[in-house]
């Protein structure tokens, strides 16, 4: 089956915005075996929609669109592909009552506008949106079928995994899965490891690079789910195998998913003490639902005297390292531990930029510490983010180290790349690195 | 003008990786005034690329391409695109030599395939690059310009800085300026309230919908930049006048910025507890650089012994009226500004979800307040976000809010919405809203 992926909107072709729609579904596609020839992007124009539309249709088997199916009057996609594929659109009561709804629970009001957005496909069929007010739309003509999608990606995503992406796979004739591997590290240095077993065929394996970690994306074909799953299973454990504590776990958001599943697991509890990060530590613990049965207590000490007196850290030692050193890390996060009584700590101070740099410390050094208190142990590293630039990603690179030397300590796994504080008596002059 | 950008390369269909080459076109294009009309992206495959090539140099007046321009045998983007355009390729010495000194700096050989990439246009010209092997290309038809970029983004954007630009801006004869002002709010609500702005051609403006606030992008085209900028200015004046307190900001990245903004200028410190946002507002204020002058305490209080310990909540309080109720958020919001030395302070206590609703109060459910020590006052909204469902959704909004109460306290802007506590001697029943 060939396809094109058409997205509607004049954001994209105004620069403001990055088309992760288009990548999203040829990933989704290829997975199905189903060959994108061209992507498009499109502004609201009923013209060139047309005749592009017609133009697809004519050469391909498939029109995948996203966007344009809004409720201002430029939003015209629906109308649009209706009227190559000789369809009509009608007023759907159900559709209306679910716009109703949605506007009802978030507090505000329909405008006439919003009407539109119940308008469906007459032979073909409506999409679901259950995530949105607009519904997509599904137009068949002889050789060519149209599925119209809206444009926000979490709507788009939800609708394509609920009915789009299982249509098409009934149509290829078999049965498809994926799992994703998360594995900390950079694309080159993880691709290099692994290589053969990128060439498979089935499963095939994808890497894709995130900021401080890459995904495998293990897809396998076969005639039922459970073998489909039994030999991506089987692939992901080979990757492991090889990878090693660097690949955290399969088919999670995140880490933070990850440091809440095994502190949850191992009946701990983490604090956090966060400076340069600012809280993000925290806010990415606390995303993941039911957060609070493994953590109560976040700080955010971005003042050197929150330090003290929310951490106790003594301004001496402020004084004599200063704020960004590794002894304050350390005292951050065994301060952490009295505050909240919690099992685990992390400690953060660091220069995310752009200015501040300091004499031997320039932007993106960042400590991070941690603090056990089973042990009385604490680890220490100094990290250096400076070659990213960016104050966010520099912010987003020191809180996945934060967030997998919690994991590490809650699993007792070696962190070879900090150095081991034996205890609080530890003398500060050691942590001075 | 009017443009299309084509990039070219299997990678992109696959969805191995996402399309910012065309994103940056298309924001620099639009920049010079020059409209986008189409954006595509197609494999290495001649057939395709010649048709798309031709109906690209029909209808519009210039294509720019990123990608394949590489050693392969399937980069023939050149010469397809030179086949269209009546233009033939000759092979260039001088490129040559260039590619064979880059080889020899990185330590490489170049095959005989490596020459292929020496080839220019005879009629059209080369575009050096400085930065890679792969000498870019110009042809010119009539009524058609085609611009040939290599397809890795830094050799890409060196050379669209260094040669394209500066001749696309000397063909055009006017100057572009654009401003976007930030509103808080749903875009449908706002665009029923500023229509008639939309329909003007110059400036012309644009909405773009966010979670819980919209963007409205306005571009002015003149004969110079200050005429440019004044068309812009006055024509955002038009919005904010309509619009009122909710458009909050031109040309920032987001409300939090503002708030820093703001708090600097009223030599203000804000401080912030969190229940359900889990550090979303503190992580938000300090992702803007230089935020430290405005902000140095954030307290996670997640847990119900948080509350008290850091914040000095009555447990009694909390029994009382529950963890999330209208009581504990004051007292969080007091408790910050005490505990913290800060001017004004935030405290949020919320059902997030997915689990967790009460009788009365469903997921979704915050309450926020703020508390001014300037004036003793405070201010308390409940919020019913329930409608948005998804827990990282509520969150963002929460914090939306929070940031939004934080400005309006700092500029002494009526808030409506909220009930207004005169001192912390109110009783709490009058709170439990």
């Amino acid at each position: 089956m060939t396809a094109e992926i058409i997205c509607v909107g004049t954001e994209l072709l105004l620069g403001d915005i990055v088309n992760t729609n288009a990548q999203f579904l040829s990933r989704e596609l290829a997975e199905l075996g189903i060959s994108v020839l061209h992507q498009h992007v499109i502004g609201d124009n009923p013209g060139r929609l047309a005749e592009l539309v017609r133009q697809g249709a004519a050469r391909s088997e498939l029109l995948v669109f996203s966007g344009g199916l809004g409720p201002t009057e430029d939003d015209l996609t629906k109308e649009t592909v209706a009227g190559v594929f000789g369809d009509t659109l009608h007023f759907d009561e159900e559709e209306w009552q679910k716009i109703l709804a949605f506007f009802a629970r978030t507090g505000r009001r329909p405008t006439p506008n919003n009407r539109k957005q119940a308008m469906v496909p007459t032979r073909g069929h409506k999409l679901p949106n259950a995530h949105g007010t607009a519904p997509g739309a599904w137009f068949e003509m002889p050789g060519c079928v149209a599925v119209l999608l809206p444009g926000v990606p979490r709507e788009m995503k939800a609708m394509w995994a609920e009915d789009v992406r299982p249509a098409l796979e009934a149509r290829q004739n078999c049965t498809i899965r994926s799992r994703t591997l998360r594995v900390l590290g950079g694309e080159s240095s993880i691709a290099s490891k692994v290589a053969p077993l990128f060439e498979s065929e089935n499963p095939t394996a994808a890497i894709y690079c995130k900021t401080g970690e890459s995904e495998i994306r293990v897809t396998a074909r076969a005639a039922g789910a459970a073998e489909a799953e039994a030999a991506c299973d089987a692939r992901i454990a080979e990757f492991r195998r090889i990878l090693g504590p660097n690949a955290y776990d399969v088919d999670v958001p995140g880490l933070e998913y990850t440091v809440v599943r095994v502190l949850k697991e191992r009946g701990l509890h983490a604090a956090t003490a966060e400076s340069c990060t600012g809280g993000l530590v925290a806010e990415k613990i606390t995303s993941v639902p039911g957060a609070s049965e493994v953590f109560g207590f976040g700080f955010v000490t971005y003042a050197e005297s929150a330090k003290s007196r929310l951490l106790g850290v003594d301004p001496a030692l402020i004084e004599r390292y200063n704020v960004v050193s590794g002894p304050v890390a350390v005292a951050m996060a065994y301060g952490a531990l009295d505050a909240s009584g919690a099992d685990l700590a992390i400690g953060i101070t660091g220069l995310a930029g752009p200015g501040g740099a300091l004499p031997g410390k320039p932007v993106g050094t960042v400590y991070l510490a941690g603090a056990d208190a089973r042990s009385g142990r604490a680890y220490l590293m100094r990290l250096k983010l400076g070659g990213y630039r960016e104050r966010s990603i520099i912010r987003t690179r020191a809180a996945l180290y934060a967030l997998d030397l919690l994991r590490r300590m809650a699993l007792d796994l070696p962190t070879e790349e900090a150095l081991a504080v034996p205890d609080r008596r530890t003398p500060p002059e050691t942590l001075d690195v």
